[in-house]
């Protein structure tokens, strides 16, 4: 089949939906209920809700009643959820800070389930490498195929632009830059923010979120991890003031450890291209740049993506084109012949997409389409697999563990000073 | 006086003109006869030509009569030149590889003329630090102040940058990010182009020239040098095209050793602000970008320069300033009322400035302003003095010298990977 186009299979599949059990669905609020729930509702033939997990029982409850969840079933224990049968696939959307101490437990439990295949889990895999790892492991050992929530990778913006940088639209790459505001790290926050998210090791911040999403979908872009990084992490901001409801000053100021900054560059294994990046938090300054610019130049075009916050994996963001296709030229005395008729230029933009849901949706369609295609092929791999830069497929675990493994090159760059190499960090054993 | 205004004593002086003596200027072609000849000629109430130097004689003799230089001698020999005492000022425009061998003996011979008290260089000093440290030093113990052409600080758009970063229309500065294109360290080279430039350690490349250049505008309208620093270094084109006239594809290829990539990072010793730095050489892409970017961001506004060509000491350029000015808004309860009105734009483009001569001409203007004052000055420092970050004087070959020692810092950090500290690097014994 064509992975670059939706199957058909999966838009009417020929056999019972995917049964999920989630945690960290609230009806009243979270980022579950905006995005992974209109997803599974609007793939209602492929996946249908049915187990709640919450150690307060009433408030599954009402999550069930309130979205009208009829095949549901609440759980109080994560024992009891993890074995239930009635469950093929776990979604885990809760803090990362929470996602070793309900991980280790759910994948020991669940083995007295034996239907259940996929387990999905935000981003970012736990709060370091060290947890990333464990989890990957645990999750491998219990045989699950994962997924994990980069849904830059499924961006239709990141998508068109992988196009073209494969299909010779630019050539080769000749360097890379990248800036990115990820507004909130800033001199105020509002006072009702939690503060778990200004406070450095919880697994998000400005260098996991906004690097993290941002870093991922650039080497998923070029199809190529990194050779060699230099970080510097800053935080010249270690007191934010807090704001009230309408803007009103407080007068009261609050601790903030995490990063508001940070310098990286490097080069590509791939053509050894030099990459260098800025993210900043602070005000966001939109007067005369945007707050998401991803410039990729190569010997025959330029691909530019903007967007207008650091956050362009639940952004809506601008692509835009212009180059010649390699090989499209006429060759004479071996050589290209310039002709500007095969120039091309190219702006893509989807006026109405909601990035915040649309990315979600767009793993799960994916999740389906592996799901209700692989059902058919008869040597199914035991080992599952990671996507890596394919196309199809969908960002798993090991993909994950990759990023907190340059996430935490970053870290150790910055305090080190020294420019890491990092060709290896995308090996398994 | 007013040293931010051009004073009056300048344009009328009460005394006679400086009398120059130059190396490297020719009639025909070249640097010097598009930038000092012209700068001289339009100050010639100031300046006057009276000694070339050439060891082909002819050549300084038919300079002399096609450009009319009345007053000026020809000189065949370094020592008869250095000697003359009709010379107060010696301008070298020749090839930095040559500085080290002229300018050694020429500061020795020179001791026969007392009436020399300038001498005035072209960036970049020498082809390494080690050159420029003894270049330095023989020009200081022969008690010359120095000029060097690092002229972009003269551009009326880094002036302007100055003038609005130092008077607080921005704020306090929060992170910086420049970007550059040295167009022609590309995939392609004019055939006729001459090969030095092309070779690295003969002080003109993308690091020397672009970055340095570019670097020292940044760090004079920031007043702020660095306080550590990583790069990295890419040659990933080490053979190009030649191309003959007309564009005519000559099926030749040549060797290239500068760089043709540069990253660079590091934070500023003021305020410990992140910069940023991408200087690409490869085929200039307009498409959608310009070809020199510098971005200040600060607290209360920002500044931004744009340029067509990675080389903004002789571009005209565009200065965008949006912001508030420090201490402008209304104070209630202790903070500050936001108030749009207070809110100013500035786009500031001269549209017929010619930046190749422009800059180097104010650069004479600055001479003349120094001379024609410190005269009347009764004590006449005996240790001429460096300008730092002063908006008055001009750049001496101690500022030249800070900039090769962070240029060395640069190639050091790029071989050994290790982010260097450069806080002391200004210093003087």
């Amino acid at each position: 089949m064509d992975y670059y186009k939706r199957s058909a299979v999966s838009t009417v599949p020929n056999a019972s939906a995917l049964r999920i059990g989630i945690i960290g669905l609230s009806a009243g609020k979270g980022w579950a209920v905006k995005t992974h729930y209109p997803s599974i509702l609007q793939l209602s033939s492929q996946f249908q809700l049915t187990a709640l997990y919450d150690k307060n029982i009433q408030t599954a409850l009402d999550t069930i009643q309130k979205l009208k969840l009829s095949n549901a079933t609440a759980f109080p224990t994560l024992e009891g959820f993890a074995a239930s049968t009635n469950v093929d696939m776990i979604v885990i959307s809760i803090q990362a800070a929470y996602h070793f101490d309900v991980l280790l437990p759910l994948l020991e439990y669940s083995k007295k389930n034996p239907n259940l295949k996929y387990l999905f889990v935000e981003w970012a895999l736990g709060r370091s490498v060290e947890e990333a790892e464990t989890i990957y492991k645990a999750a491998a050992d219990r045989g699950l195929q994962t997924i994990i929530s980069l849904q830059g990778r499924k961006s239709p913006y990141i998508y068109r632009a992988k196009e073209l940088v494969s299909q010779g639209y630019i050539g080769d790459i000749n360097s890379i830059e990248v800036s990115a505001n990820g507004g909130w790290y800033g001199y105020e926050r509002p006072l009702k923010s939690p503060s778990y998210i200004y406070e450095f090791g919880n697994g998000v911040d400005l260098i996991t979120t906004t690097f993290g999403h941002t870093i991922d979908m650039l080497q998923f872009v070029t199809s190529s991890y990194f050779s060699k990084i230099n970080a510097m992490v800053f935080n010249n901001i270690p007191e934010q003031e807090l704001i009230g409801d309408h803007g009103v000053r407080t007068g009261k100021k609050a601790k903030k450890t995490a990063p508001d900054h940070l310098l990286f560059q490097g080069s590509l294994i791939n053509g050894n291209v030099p990459v260098s990046c800025h993210f900043k938090g602070g005000k966001p300054t939109k007067k005369f740049t945007k707050n998401f610019i991803i410039d990729i130049h190569g010997t025959k075009g330029d691909i530019k993506l903007e967007g207008d916050a650091g956050f362009a994996e639940i952004s809506n963001l601008v692509l835009y084109y212009s180059g010649i296709r390699a090989n499209d030229l006429p060759i004479a005395n071996g050589y290209e012949v310039y002709d500007s008729s095969k120039e091309i230029t190219e702006v893509y933009h989807l006026k109405n997409y909601n990035a915040v849901v649309g990315n979600i949706f767009r793993l799960y369609q994916s999740i389906a389409d592996f799901h209700f295609n692989t059902k058919q092929i008869p040597n199914f791999p035991t080992q599952f697999i990671m996507q890596g830069f394919s196309f199809q497929g969908f960002p798993t675990l090991m993909d994950a563990l990759i990023l907190q493994r340059l996430i935490d090159n970053v870290h150790r760059s910055s305090i080190s000073g020294v420019t890491m190499d990092v060709t290896n960090i995308s090996n398994f054993p």
